[in-house]
């Protein structure tokens, strides 16, 4: 793992452009990783409008065995509140058996998992290629909404053909319950700006007298949510699948202490908040929200500034569910927008790319079964099914390289990705490793090799 | 004016403690001045917790006439928005008949214009001293509401001891329009800060199931008011005076063109807004406001990230009309907070000083006649009444001083005060200049001095 803590060491902020070069050095570092591990094909893809992407191909030996495309991501999220951070999120360190720094668990460490797990498969099998063949594609954009990927996998179609896709950027339920995710929740992320006059106001000259641009959004945001917390956008629920009963029951039977869900992922929030009728656990996996992520007006320096401000902009982000779909969500918010916008005030939405639309897939699938066989193999105990509260570009590579989509990872709900002090368990990924290395040879198996090449 | 350019220059924004050397400089710049012009007693008192005073005294000729007070601040507001000003706020430029720069009209310019009144007295009458005896009081923490001047008036109960205080940061009605201003509102500043975690939180992997401490900020912003925009704390309007019909046939008289106020006072704004059943004078004069100076929460750089934000900030401010006070308003929104605080999420509400109390004089009183009378001697032509909407120690100055305050001003409405791009006429100064000349000379006549030391 010495090799992901380098990698961390570069700040590939995607989200912010002051970064861009370093998502290139980033994508330069791993197809320098994979070419020194003797991957025969490696390629950084980073001339298009799309931040750099890295693509590495490994034949079988095997003409005949399947293809399996490994999918990740190497931006990461920025790290603001610095001040928050127990050491610079960017100068990784070892405490205990973590790794701390920003990307280690998202998703730079099970990148570099999938790395170890080919090695550990060809010391298994003894051979010096892979029982499957192996592709990795690991985007530079994913914390952006992946707003290039439909056009990589296009301009990328022979090189990207596949029978399956291995979706790396998902995690356990938690330490010592290891579960199969069997989805994730779109997203839509928007920015929605009031503006009233050319400039601040001086709030006793005109205060009371003239449209406040922060109490308007402040009412507009207010409106997002009913007294049941569900989604005031017009059609919102109209896609929405109810989660079965089956899935119910078996989200019930997961071990989950509320209290120490708080601590890690409500960040020491104080209590749950939601969906009235829908337990914690089914609140994050199989109902949509809508979360202000950043809102800002006016004066927010020291002290006090009487103005009425000239602007206010709040970013706000929905994740969706099966089958909802993004742009429809997006035409719903634009109309929810024009409702709430008060006479005095005008309104802009900004979409933050096209969004990312959820994905499911049935845990009776054939390959779900080998990941979760795979899985059981390496942690020595049943394994689950469960759900992603977090979204990814599953269903856009599922549709585009229209194969089965499998999600493999090995890090944990409380890693605090997208928080200060991010950190992944080394021992899961060891174990996630181990996994992988087993489903290669799995998969190489005639039945389900016949199964997937269907 | 020079000397007014050359004050501007030195930027002395109180409220932010990165500027109180510049405050500090300001005093000394004005103290000097004042020297200058030969004022035969001045100090700046620097010493206790308030940003430095100018304080200056010139013994009339007769020792029986009245002494006046002229009050006047120093400190001036922050410039952000700073893209927004056509040249830098803090190197002044003259154009046409306009001196611009942040604190030409608010209050600088009003302060020289006193100083150059008393030269025009002097010349006047031919005299080496004033016909009253002149003291000047110019403070410098007026825009942070002026939370030491209660400790300023009593520690100075000495040297401040007058029979009539002229308040000198006020505005005519328009450049048409010489008004006497016959009241202000009071202000009562607070910040309010939600915080459910100690961190952001991954808006995937916890959102929709915990409480989001913007959304419940906007909630609370948005029950500020009711649907005729009353403001909705308990007991706010108890104490609040209705405009007689007099008064609101007064202000229904004056010229009021709506498009041409909200260009300049609305900054631009596209519509006035306000509380049913009043028009947008009384709205800015009589009747009481509660406006969002500025919020901010979670991620406001470019780009998007999905977090939950750990906290959010609301910075409110309400202007008061007589006779609400500050302190009763402070329990009321305290009050409010509470309740409208969600379970999951702590609130602090952090008040900004003590606020400042409304002040109103009657037009009757005879030193406010005399001030019409000086300003209709100056402007040569009718004067009427008016109120601001803005707010000032008035009511602090009368209540510890214990004797009348009357207001005499020559800045305008759209001087862009607390905005970019603040600008001073000069014309209107030289008259304001004339017409306080013309009030020192009418003070010292025995009628109104008896009247005024009852």
């Amino acid at each position: 793992m010495a090799g992901l803590c380098e990698w961390i060491r570069i700040p590939s902020i995607g989200v912010d452009p002051a970064h861009h070069a370093d998502v290139r050095r980033s994508a330069d570092w791993l197809a320098d990783a994979l070419r020194e591990d003797g991957w025969p094909e490696v390629a950084v893809w980073g001339d298009g409008p799309a931040l750099p992407a890295v693509f590495a191909c490994w034949p079988a030996s095997d003409p005949d065995a399947p293809t399996v495309l490994v999918y990740g991501h190497h931006d990461v999220q920025p790290v603001d509140p610095v001040q928050r951070w127990e050491h610079p999120p960017f100068e990784p360190v070892i405490s205990g058996d973590e790794i701390r720094g920003r990307g280690a668990s998202d998703d730079k460490g099970q990148v570099a998992m999938h790395l170890l797990a080919v090695k550990a498969h060809l010391a298994a099998t003894g051979q010096n290629a892979p029982s499957v063949t192996l592709k990795l594609f690991v985007e530079g954009e994913e914390e952006s909404g992946s707003p290039h990927l439909r056009k990589l996998l296009e301009d990328h179609e022979a090189e990207l053909g596949c029978d399956l896709v291995v979706f790396t950027d998902t995690a356990l339920h938690d330490r010592d319950t290891p579960t199969v995710n069997t989805g994730q929740r779109g997203v839509l992320g928007a920015e929605i700006t009031f503006e009233g006059g050319a400039g601040d106001v001086h709030s006793g000259r005109a205060g009371g007298a003239i449209p406040n641009p922060a109490t308007a959004l402040a009412k507009l945001v207010a409106a997002l949510h009913d007294d049941d917390n569900r989604i005031r956008l017009e059609g919102f629920y109209d896609d929405v699948l109810e989660p079965s009963t089956k899935e119910r029951e078996d989200y019930a039977a997961l071990p989950f202490d509320e209290r120490k869900w708080l601590q890690h992922n409500g960040g020491g929030a104080q209590a749950t908040h939601g969906e009235t009728g829908y337990s914690t656990l089914e609140r994050i996996w199989v109902r949509p929200t809508a979360e202000v992520n950043g809102i800002s007006s006016g004066y927010t320096g020291p002290g006090l500034k009487t103005i009425i401000p000239a602007t206010a902009t709040a970013k706000i982000s929905f994740r969706l569910v099966p089958d909802q779909h993004p742009e429809k969500v997006a035409q719903q918010l634009s109309r929810f927008v024009a409702e709430h916008t008060p006479p005095g005030i005008t309104a802009r939405v900004a979409l933050r790319g096209e969004g990312v639309p959820p994905y499911a897939i049935s845990p009776d699938d054939p390959a779900n079964a080998a990941v979760k066989q795979a899985l059981e193999l390496a942690f020595d105990q049943p394994v689950r099914f469960a759900r992603a509260g977090g979204s990814g570009p599953a269903a856009v590579l599922q549709q585009r390289l229209g194969v089965p989509l499998v999600y493999l990872g090995a890090t944990l709900p409380d890693d605090r990705v997208h928080a200060p002090n991010e950190r992944v368990v080394v021992p899961l990924l060891l174990k996630g490793a181990e996994a992988a290395a087993h489903l290669w040879r799995m998969l190489a198996q005639a039945e389900i090799a016949k199964r997937l090449s269907r």
